[in-house]
């Protein structure tokens, strides 16, 4: 490493485990603004849904999809990898997340999360996640939702 | 930055790339051992197919299914962005992989595809990789093969 100290690394290591709790947060109150504030302008976002990416957080999208859930989305991390260098950290790991439909369903599945953040003066952002299952190889091309790690 | 001089950057880019490149071409030449030296040991792996994450870049898989494909694996990169810090980078865009089944059917499919770096002794090595394709949320959990970017 580059640095003298690893103390402002674990301070790093803190700020980026502590927006991934605040998105965890959002999601619970379903208030995308909540979530939308980690995100820096023109981040580029690899989504579970189609297009394959686009630029920035798309709070109006996600504040509709929260107000479609039935329930308060609770989303969950493990085996979360964060590695900070200077002005740039990543962040990766497993997510499950688990609300219920309006009809009263529960909708639950685990997906893979990479964020890379920058810090800008406003403190960390991410500018750019990648969100996804992976698909059945057996001719189904379906979406992997039922997996477990 | 921490960094004094962008030089050293500047190097560490070209690197990647050059790295990213190495393993197009050992696509190209349905060599997975060419592939797998990027790798580094217990590199965490989010593929375009199940589990939903593994340790360690899978060399006999790999190698299985360039010797399934009936012909080169041709792949491209579009909307590549490298960033680097000390001995931390990401690299993350679009990829788009051509090639034919052994009833010689063309295969093609856009990806996104977010990779972690770590500098190694042995130099920059990949310690994270997320391949993926999003899904239809049109109720057909349908892996989205199909998206142009």
């Amino acid at each position: 490493m580059t640095e003298a100290s690893e103390a402002p690394i674990r301070a790093d290591d803190a700020a980026i485990r502590g927006i991934i709790e605040a998105i965890a947060a959002g999601n619970l109150a379903q208030d995308a603004e909540a979530i939308a504030q980690y995100y820096a302008p023109g981040a580029s976002i690899a989504d579970l849904a189609p297009p394959l990416q686009r630029r920035d957080f798309d709070r109006a999208g996600m504040q509709a999809w929260l107000d479609g859930c039935g329930a308060p989305v609770e989303v969950a991390t493990r085996n979360l990898v964060v590695e900070v260098a200077g002005d740039l950290a990543v962040a990766h790991g497993l997510q499950h997340t688990r609300t219920r439909t309006r009809s009263g369903e529960e909708a639950a599945w685990w997906s893979r999360v990479t964020r890379v953040l920058n810090r800008s003066q406003a403190g960390w952002r991410i500018t750019h996640e990648h969100d996804s299952v992976p698909f059945h190889m057996d001719g189904s091309f379906r979406a992997a939702v039922d997996l477990e790690p």
